[in-house]
């Protein structure tokens, strides 16, 4: 899809306006994420490399522009305009797969103002669903995770349930760098390389005179490694049935998989399965359970020692229910004229450039700093130029690589700030310069130029 | 997007599985959804007619294809079945727009059985979605028309809280044919022929010395109808700014068309900006508001007299949130043995092929009654087909069609049904035969066939 005109109409009204008024200086804006939902302790970037290739690859379709100019509502001479519109600025962003929290700029543009405002609603629909799901995802392996003993996988069965095509595809690549062990999504998983799983419907079973016979048709075709669901009657009796045909698998050489639970109390059930199944000898068939799961509801599983291996994860992990969004903007933070900062009722924002440092203390996170560019402030910085003179200068990480720097990252946080349920908030500092200027920024709003005078006289 | 395979794995694995075991009768599946979310007393049918042209020209791609060959993860003789594979088989579904209530097919699917349970993943990724947006969207708007004197335009501002790209296309529709007057979204607008709207953001306040300065530079561009952003420094001096430059505009022979509110209390603000804005004799200013809006909300505004014209809902309407997703299913009902039903714990289905009639006394509807296909019963008749033998049968209704059944089908309920709060539940009956069906099924899966022949003895 061509994303150039996928954004709000303020966005060509403004720059419209910009052109006719003589005002295109170099500004910069940074997108952030002003808080956290409940529970969450952090974020996981996600997205910014697919903004790296939008902001890079911006190009208006000229029939669309053609579309646009019958509407009426843009001057001729900016519908012109348009038409030769690309991104010429520079783009600071952290890596993909970082960690981040409340205010701190996940992506920093410095542009011609007409520019660096013109791509605002594209980037935050890139970025803020993408961010989430990978988000939520990982709070659903951490779940999975928490029982030293085992740790089970997670998979993305969320296709049927996300919000459209698009949220199936992207959800089901921000659930596999999150840490999912593959999706269900045969699209996704062609497109993004991800390990494919899948099973079979309540349907299949139904399809034949009795569940065994069922069996028997299924593992007929996947005679290895297959997974039988064995709930669409009764979950114990699923299992014995799905014992009897392990042991026929066995006697030709072949090897059930595992069997899957999709109803009932999934900790009990588990249990009397596992045990049924070991009763048999069938200890290698694993246990797969899904059914309306969420990161809460797992680590209540795990708390009591259900013996499930993985966990197919939908609804609550493609659409990051009851979150369905975080509120991610994108604000001017500076121009020529200096730094800039809002003053609407609750909605402020960090005034001028800013770049990003991270703690460590023997191989821990301690806190992070908010700091002005050029600060000489230690630590990590965390944004890195991905974007000069409107090219890519950062090569794109493979998915895997990606995949890897969220485990190795958010394993350097405290426990508690990944804890699902009560996190302990991490420390985000602001620098001195930064804390300096936005005072005087907002003593320029609460007072007149002569009060302001007097007050720093 | 070719969606042939945005599908879950278990769909050919099953497809496979009937292939190999000789089973391709003719089964018959229904789309349904299992319950209402809190307070929601109905749904609005949509992604219908998206999901029909998907149905007709399933195809698959050859490229995609040889990557799946490549996974080793299905037969290769169902790969080569793939490349062939089309629906030949009959559709019937509700009309796009209609109400309709839990438990009632929005689809009803005979063919093939490979054919039928091929399509349910995305048949769901389409409808579940695009229901939820549209029936989330007649909330808001119903919320805004609860003032008699006055109707209140709502208009989707979703996209950058949109889950991806799709949400935001199909969202901005959804809003549409629900009774939203309009999209931010300017491609979603151009794509599907919507009015689109937009003002300008905090950020063109900011890129200029004063906001009075602001505001003369963009109606300098837009001298006719524009809508002013006021709240970025402070809202009632905001007005007074907008107010001047509405009297200068209207010296020079133009009209601003309105200001808008994006934090603070709203109610309180919009009655003195209306105050003010009267007394400088600019009655024809309106008043739009904006800032994380939802149904409940806008109806608190409507209950308080709050003076505003439109509303710009963004996140909550185009997500759907807090509920994100419906619990839409798609269930065998029917094949060559009779009617199926699935007995899981709290999953029960209808058994056999249905019909929904609605009952209407005096131009109100009374209550629906679920029946079986071919039961004498009475009523409107909701379900029509819509595809035979793999072809479409009914001709795509336009948007401004869907968008007039819904409001004129809407308004037939009590008000009750579709309070936004606290709801009257709908009356949906089960038909006699339906329920002689439901009870033998589940005595015969209660008792053995032996029992069973005593009991109906």
């Amino acid at each position: 899809m061509n994303k150039t005109l996928l954004t709000d109409l303020y966005q060509l009204t403004m720059d419209a306006a910009y052109a006719d008024n003589g005002k295109d200086d170099t500004a910069t804006f940074e997108l952030f994420v002003r808080k956290l939902p409940a529970n969450w302790g952090y974020y996981i970037a996600n997205g910014i490399e697919e903004a790296i290739d939008y902001i890079t690859t911006i190009k208006a379709d000229t029939a669309e522009l053609e579309k646009l100019r019958e509407r009426n509502i843009l001057p001729e001479s900016y519908i012109e305009q348009l038409k030769s519109f690309k991104f010429e600025g520079d783009v600071h962003a952290l890596k993909e797969g970082t960690p981040f929290f409340p205010e701190e700029p996940v992506m920093r543009v410095t542009a011609k103002r007409s520019q660096a405002q013109f791509i605002e609603t594209t980037l935050l629909n890139i970025i803020n669903f993408q961010t989430m799901i990978a988000t939520k995802a990982n709070r659903v392996v951490n779940a999975a995770r928490e029982d030293k003993g085992r740790e089970a996988k997670i998979v993305d069965f969320g296709l049927r349930r996300a919000q459209g095509e698009d949220a199936g595809m992207k959800g089901a690549r921000a659930a596999y760098i999150a840490g999912a062990a593959g999706t269900s999504n045969v699209k996704a998983g062609l497109e993004y390389g991800l390990p494919i799983v899948g099973t079979h419907a309540h349907s299949f079973v139904m399809s034949f005179p009795s569940e065994l016979e069922a069996f028997r048709a299924y593992t007929k075709t996947f005679p290895d490694n297959a997974t039988l669901l064995i709930d669409t009657y009764d979950t114990v009796e699923g299992a014995q049935n799905a014992a009897i045909v392990a042991k026929e698998l066995e006697f030709q050489g072949h090897r059930l998989g595992a069997v899957r639970l999709d109803s009932g109390d999934l900790a009990d059930l588990s249990k009397k399965v596992r045990r049924l199944l070991d009763d048999e000898g069938l200890q290698y068939v694993r246990i797969v359970a899904s059914n309306d799961l969420n990161e809460n509801k797992i680590a209540e599983l795990v708390s009591r020692g259900a013996p499930i291996d993985a966990y197919g994860v939908g609804t609550e992990m493609i659409t990051a229910k009851p979150v369905a969004a975080i509120p991610g903007v994108y604000k001017i933070v500076e121009d020529n004229d200096g730094g800039k900062m809002k003053h609407s009722t609750g909605k402020k924002s960090h005034p001028g450039k800013h770049q990003v440092y991270r703690m460590e203390k023997r191989g821990a996170y301690t806190h992070d700093v908010i700091a002005l560019e050029g600060e000489s402030i230690g630590g990590k910085p965390l944004l890195e130029q991905v974007i000069k003179d409107g090219a890519r200068v950062r090569p794109i990480p493979t998915l895997n690589e990606t995949r890897e720097h969220v485990r190795t990252e958010v394993a350097k946080f405290h426990h508690s700030v990944r804890d699902i349920g009560s996190y302990r908030p991490y420390d985000v500092k602001e620098s001195d310069g930064l804390q300096r200027l936005t005072a005087k920024l907002t003593a320029k709003h609460l007072y007149t130029p002569e009060e302001l005078a007097l007050s720093y006289a």
